[in-house]
């Protein structure tokens, strides 16, 4: 996150009810709020999981300023003694989540929030701001990368896109998914992602031909060549101008890198160029393409059999083109007094599909013997299922649609505690770590989970315990 | 914006550009770049153009700090001349640019930069990622407030924003497209700008039953009351319970200022709640929708006669949703030696749409008699057409077309100085004003443009002069 991280950073209503909570008499109440999404982006099989390590710098960290105190004293809504309270304010809370870079699914918190009542309430917008986006774009990047192979993907969508910390964040988070490196000099800086570039179509115009351009952008970069081909005509003009240079630097015993397709059909130029850099014996001389590629793009030109090394992937990939917003919600599952047990609450909606689940929860992912994920078992925390016995599963929503589990080789709780009393664990993965962990976890996915079109649907089931608790609750109408 | 203007807010490949300008000797080159847009997003009729107050405060405040020159030294790719250079850089160029706030449309530079070629290349990815976004934002909040009514839009997106920024300067582009406050305590405090709320289901959740939330709500905010009436059942329950409490307000001299729709069939229920209130005397009780809506479905809904006075949009608005990146570019038109004359220059691309115009360029905005928008002409600068005898224009790319505008009854330039020599002008609008802006301009064109679908295409004309260059130059291929 490129801003500090103010507790202002939030909705006006949050800080509404935060009052009446104290005013009331409920701000002792204990609450759990769980952080889920609603369906996975893009018509995908899977949700990459990311932001967390933002998230929790935010709980650590947010507080709210002078600056900010003078400013809500100006809106004339609120009172002295909420004021003075806000003042002192610090998060106190616990956090349990999957670890960040895993593969979740719709329904299972990816947070799970215990706090006062209150603060559970003032932290709501920045969780879903931090945590919303940067799944969205982990995930699209992981799409992207999949269909381009690893390591073959840079990102550089910092120009278009939303705001400099879309572009800052956008750059960790296409990371984590897959990409290799970006063009963003401010993410290179701040998360050390590896920092690439070539040159734009002014370079060549800046010069009286192409070939004076290239020559003199080979001469200074020798180590580090890669010629833009497509400003003036791709294949009677850029790629004789890159094949000259190449071999003049040959002879000079340096390499040309690569040579970058910006536009025109890049199936076919892609073939052509190739054809024409190993006549010229530029074998080792990489094809880069770009221009408003994704990861259905890729697929088809990989499928007509284009001769792509390298994609630079920008503004459909760090604005999450197709889907722009992932529809994370944060909803109240439980509350208890002071000392008293958990009451579980539920959201209903007019639409089944827009209800939460209630009580404070746990997700078991189990597997099967070769490793591959088999299915996803939400349970009441606390509640270890017997999974050697095998253990029902119940459909989230279609009350009648069950199915047994059986042949478990094993199932791990996927939530674990991040933050405690609001410090944060002390283990904290450095980004390279969860960037490897995204490409286990995707790995351990059947490979139907992933395609791109009409993908099979990894199942996640409510335990015995937690359905009837459900259930229930429906019934009844209310919480 | 919400992050410090550093100038490492870049590509690396304007650095390494920068590095090879300085080596070649053309960093005393002087440039004019373009930044325009391509096509309007949204399949709409026009393009609102905000940003410019932001993108002059970073040229004004963009340098590298220590941490930025240690962090590029790092890198092993600029030589010591070059790092030498960046810590003492500053923008020293001129910017010339419509009002923030006007309605401009493809084609028509928005940014006119002039200053030392490696300067220009250096703020090309701040430039776009600041108008870019901004642009876009405000554009879509004008849509969607065309079809709600003027100040009938709150905008609420935070928590689905693009990142932090993403929301923050979201807020202030809405604000300028015409939405009247935001839910955005951040962009309430840096901007200004009016902030909303309500409260949330949890707030109903968290107590024994829904009415004794309202009531609790309506004795702590007896002016500033919304409820939201769709936790469990919304006709059932939640409409008679706030007309309970709407009542009880009433008895103690108060006024439930309105009811908030988030779920469900948003035209049914605002018209039976509608009913209802009005039945129980609650004629002044507003009724408030949100739910994913933008542009088309509003549009819709008041097609039904949904009974709904305030719109809240959150996603769809702050995202962009439909086109979350709009096409706006940055292209070389000019470029002359020292105390040189200009020459103009063009990018050329196998797609004539991509191509750019040359040339020191000024953008006429033609008007009717009665203060309509005509047409646009842009024609090179310092070449003022003689409209009272009416003028030639060429369409962009298709040669054979073209068109006589007579009757002309005044003609504006577009293109005012708004920096000079790396200062900005004196006289900065307040957001107010641009907002204030954003609604003339948007008057003065005509309805038909404005439509959602299909709408009537403003012309945008070459003026004979720029048309003979940038023929003559198209013809010939090249630069």
């Amino acid at each position: 996150m490129s801003v500090p991280p103010s507790a202002i950073m939030t909705d006006l209503y949050q800080l509404t009810m935060m009052q009446g909570y104290l005013e009331t008499g409920l701000s002792d109440d204990e609450a759990c709020f769980d952080l889920f999404f609603r369906s996975n982006p893009f018509g995908g099989g899977y949700t990459l999981f990311a932001g967390l390590e933002e998230a929790l710098n935010f709980l650590e960290a947010m507080r709210f300023s002078a600056e900010d105190m003078e400013y809500l004293d100006s809106l004339g809504i609120f009172n002295k003694a909420f004021l003075d309270f806000l003042a002192g304010f610090k998060f106190t809370g616990d956090v349990h989540s999957p670890d960040e870079g895993c593969v979740v699914f719709p329904l299972e918190p990816v947070l799970r929030v215990t706090a006062p009542l209150y603060q559970c309430q003032l932290v709501e917008t920045a969780l879903l701001n931090i945590i919303n986006f940067q799944t969205l774009i982990a995930t699209k990047s992981a799409r992207i990368c999949q269909e381009a192979g690893h390591d073959n993907v840079i990102e550089f969508g910092l120009r278009r896109a939303q705001g400099v910390d879309g572009g800052l964040t956008a750059s960790r988070a296409a990371y984590v998914g897959g990409c290799s490196g970006t063009s963003n000099m401010l993410a290179g800086k701040k998360y050390g992602i590896p920092v690439r570039g070539t040159h734009a179509h002014s370079w060549v115009t800046a010069f009286d031909s192409e070939l004076e351009a290239f020559q003199k952008f080979a001469a200074i970069f020798p180590d580090n060549c890669i010629l833009l081909v497509d400003t003036y005509d791709t294949l009677k003009s850029g790629v004789p101008n890159a094949i000259k240079t190449g071999l003049e630097m040959k002879g000079r015993g340096h390499k040309l890198l690569g040579i970058r397709l910006d536009s025109g059909d890049l199936a076919f130029l892609s073939i052509e160029a190739r054809k024409a850099l190993d006549a010229a014996g530029l074998h080792d001389t990489k094809i880069v393409a770009s221009n408003e590629l994704d990861e259905n793009i890729i697929h088809d030109l990989k499928a007509q059999g284009a001769k792509i090394d390298i994609f630079g992937v920008g503004t459909r990939l760090v604005t999450g083109f197709g889907e722009p917003a992932i529809t994370g919600v944060y909803k109240m599952s439980a509350l208890r007094k002071k000392g008293g047990e958990w009451v579980n609450k539920l959201k209903l909606s007019e639409w089944a599909a827009k209800s939460s689940l209630p009580g404070v929860k746990q997700v078991w992912r189990m597997k099967e013997a070769d490793g591959t994920m088999m299915a996803d078992l939400i349970e009441m925390d606390g509640e270890k299922p017997d999974f050697s016995q095998g253990v029902w599963g119940h459909h989230p929503i279609l009350d009648y649609q069950k199915k047994f589990y059986d042949n478990v080789a094993g199932a791990e709780p996927m939530l674990k505690p991040v933050m405690t009393g609001g410090k944060a664990a002390k283990h904290r993965p450095a980004l390279k770590e969860i960037r490897e962990h995204a490409r286990q976890s995707l790995s351990a996915l059947h490979h139907t989970t992933k395609r791109l079109l009409n993908p099979h649907r990894y199942k996640v089931s409510l335990g015995q315990n937690l359905n009837d608790i459900t259930m229930k609750m429906r019934e009844e109408g209310k919480e």
